[in-house]
């Protein structure tokens, strides 16, 4: 028969077992944590009619869209989870209740170019929450408090949230009638991090044509650091001149206070004046995290809030609150940085029974005495030399072998090896459970992500 | 602003929430259970080249691919979990442990013609044990002894794995000289559960062109049945003319020792010789599964044994052994069907808390212990009368709604209500995690699908 090559294509992401095993433990936080919170799941279908899909239109994100014919349908590829969940609230309305809050983990498609570390098929992870008409603004704060809550539960201490208003922002521009150039100069600045205050400067004045110093104003204002009472403090200077920037003060107030009554401390999130996040969607608090030691991997949590979920299914208000992580691209990067646990149990199970004698009858009962204690358990079923069974036990790194021969079954025990330290006892199938449910749960601390 | 009406495609599943948390705990339940038996989970692309996906070409599934082209890529959505596991197993042979046991829950795409209940995005959940060269045959009673355990914490007791060996059935053609019309012929015996034995003998005898007594030779032997000892007894008096025969019955009658090894009781699993699976790809033990109550479903898990898992990608011999659940039919008959339990807690929280008082610092405080307490608690947020709040409490099914005003906050306790039963208690939050924890645990057996 002639063969086909077997092959991935570029931007697919597969990963080997161990790999696979430590993304599963991600989700596995990440549907826990968002769940702890009260988001409900939801599972959208990946291909939708173009022309719901792409009601909105436009941008740049539409050519990267896969679409295609099938029999008489024009059909497309999610590119995100949020234009999915807008047509979700829109068709089912009258059956939800509001707030309505979910979260979705799933594959969206975007045809980039091929790139190391860019990936054509990826996970989000979102949750959102949405209002009938109104949304209270302690949502928020609770947002970003439970983005707090899962990176800590994966193991990560050393992260910021950024935070900062929309109206902050909008409301700056307009005291100091910028408001016509706003875009291009929230463009320019959104560079900031990338190209230093001084070359900002340099396209302000040069490419966007600002008067030197409106562009220092600018620059002061993106300036304006310290901890998050000292920024406060600075923005309280600039009250009266502007509703809207008042309004977002009041807004970023209640956001940080709130913060702080849902644990988040203070060297977890800060005030960041530069945050803008796109144009046209966000209206209110805007929020990117970055990890400290490693700024350039850029944003790994972003969202904020909005004022218009569907518009272009509905007349209804549905405003919201929402966030996503890039849970592929926070895989690949941590991944590619070493901060992703080696210690954590990734074989396929806790325990590989070994039946070394010809009736297997002992050895499947123990192992159903195990299963029955909740360990994930393998029975070796191949008929090899005992070597090559210990060979395989360490390559599937199993925590512990069940070695289970002729003395085993005569006095009724098995013999329990912890792969790791090489320790080997005798127990019965019952303490054995016992045994290596303790192991297991002493070896894999539920920490995926490690901090050097 | 011109509105799209929203919509979803036909043949495409979209669950409102409650009816997802149900699938969300049967998709627990099946990785959990592949887990216990030392499975690893894979994840591959949904999408791949067309010519890696369609190597083995030809077939009724090829019209169903989704196909399209982009950029210079011809691409396809994968139709099934068993190409794209060949395509992974000869990719990355030498990095894989064999025997290699994985599964996967992922999403298929075939373009079916709509019907009700068809789906042209459904969920598969498979297991498959791949070996390099050789596999013992112990893994083929072992992987019908997981779907027992599956179904049986789904809660189903009532149905019946139906096992035949391939070699049996092409034994029995080669000694009747039917070896040339054995494909006609087991088309034709499939049809039997519906059409029925004088229909069959019919077709045969006047189209397929057999003989009479022919005909009700192969009626005869479709016709064995008894308890699994009887079936055994029968085929034991065909032995030693057909040597393949004999190989199947030796195989049959291992694999019917194991599952009861395996703890699989008699009335779950039946010799059934009716059973085919298809012409070319299966080799040995073939499996199907009923629901007892529900023939008309037809077969809800199926597989068997096959020689050559990757043939159209690589010379190395890798037999395995797997079984796929076509679950979201399954789902959707369930619940068609009303077997879906209605008690289990399908809120998106168990526990809602409800500050009735300007700062909600206690409120959220308690959320958090219930929180820390492994409860799904959700902050209630919007500006709303009490009444409102209660409505929203009933309407999303939270089992408990947790209540802090004026009076609890002053005494640091908050008020439980049980929401199936009106029952209120005042509690410390330490004392209400407790308290919950235990209420939802009784409320939630954890079994999904009931039998009336």
């Amino acid at each position: 028969m002639g063969k086909v090559a077997p092959r991935t294509l570029s931007g697919f992401m597969e990963l080997l077992p161990a790999e696979q095993m430590k993304m599963e433990k991600m989700l596995e936080v990440l549907r826990r944590t968002y769940s702890l919170y009260g988001f409900t799941p939801l599972d959208t279908p990946i291909i939708e009619s173009s022309e719901v899909l792409l009601a909105k239109g436009g941008g740049e994100t539409e050519k990267q869209v896969y679409r295609f014919t099938k029999g008489d349908s024009d059909l497309s590829l999610r590119f995100d989870l949020t234009v999915p969940l807008a047509k979700y609230v829109a068709l089912h309305y009258n059956e939800l209740a509001f707030p309505f809050r979910r979260y979705q983990i799933g594959k969206v498609y975007r045809g980039e170019r091929a790139q190391r570390g860019r990936f054509r098929e990826f996970y989000q992870a979102d949750i959102d929450v949405i209002g009938d008409g109104k949304l209270d603004i302690i949502n928020e704060a609770e947002i970003p408090a439970i983005i707090y809550s899962t990176f800590k539960t994966l193991g990560l201490s050393r992260f910021k949230i950024h935070v900062n208003n929309r109206r902050i922002l909008n409301g700056f521009y307009a005291m100091n009638g910028m408001s016509a150039r706003a875009g291009e100069i929230m463009r320019t600045v959104d560079k900031l991090d990338k190209i230093g205050a001084e070359k900002v400067r340099e396209i302000l004045i040069n490419d966007v044509g600002m008067f030197t110093q409106k562009a220092d104003t600018v620059l002061d204002f993106m300036a304006i650091s310290g901890t998050n009472e000292q920024v406060i403090a600075r923005l309280e200077m600039l009250r009266g001149m502007d509703e809207t920037f008042d309004q977002g003060l009041e807004e970023l107030k209640t956001v940080a206070k709130y913060l702080g009554d849902f644990g988040v401390p203070e060297e977890n999130f800060a005030i960041d004046l530069t945050i803008a996040r796109g144009l046209d969607y966000y209206t209110g608090t805007v929020y990117e995290t970055l990890i400290t030691d490693h700024p350039e991997i850029g944003s790994v949590c972003s969202g904020g809030r909005y004022d218009d979920l569907a518009g272009f299914y509905t007349d209804r208000a549905l405003p919201g609150a929402g966030i996503s992580i890039g849970l592929t691209r926070l895989f690949y990067v941590l991944n590619e940085q070493g901060l992703l646990s080696d210690d954590i149990v990734t074989a396929p199970c806790d325990a590989l029974v070994i039946p070394m004698t010809e009736d297997m009858g002992f050895a499947v009962s123990a192992a159903t005495a195990l299963r029955a204690a909740g360990i994930r358990t393998q029975l070796y079923t191949e008929q090899k030399k005992f070597k090559a069974r210990m060979a395989y036990a360490d390559k599937i790194k199993t925590p512990y072998a069940v070695i289970v021969g002729e003395d085993e079954t005569r006095e009724g025990v098995v013999s329990v090896k912890n792969m790791r330290t090489g320790d080997q006892v005798k127990l019965t199938p019952r303490d054995a459970a016992q045994h290596i449910k303790a192991g297991v749960a002493e070896m894999d601390s539920g920490r995926i992500i490690i901090e050097k």
